[in-house]
């Protein structure tokens, strides 16, 4: 099965679900990307769907939002 | 392992999200609550910290909010 990919920002709502996700779906099943630390996937994130973050794409391409850390924009600034 | 809880409302964010959300932890792993058919339970919902679905109570008690279907108020009306 394709991996799941979750976005976060380490913010502290971001690890509390990246703790939740990780667990729920086993850390073998999930790609963790911190976009603070690889900005240079804010683009493809963006280009995903993903609004805000924590946010989950799941394999079938859909984009959980889950809870709200900070939005894409403030990532940017 | 405790199950999770994914409590929903029929509306097409909800089904959509429900299916991925069994899709990834597995349908033996999570009870699905329609609070529109269930409404004895919405009180039970708001108390453990649900105000909008679809969201997924976690084993560890934590809820994720994801996306948005409708707030919990809409569901009274």
């Amino acid at each position: 099965m394709k991996k799941s990919v979750f976005y976060h920002a380490g913010c502290p709502v971001c690890v509390s679900v990246e703790q939740d996700i990780v667990s729920l779906i086993g850390q073998d099943q999930v790609e963790i990307v911190h976009l603070g630390e690889s900005s240079g996937r804010i683009d493809e994130a963006e280009r995903l769907g993903v609004k805000s973050v924590p946010a989950l794409l799941t394999p079938s391409g859909n984009v959980l939002h889950l809870n709200f850390g900070a939005s894409m924009e403030d990532l940017k600034s």
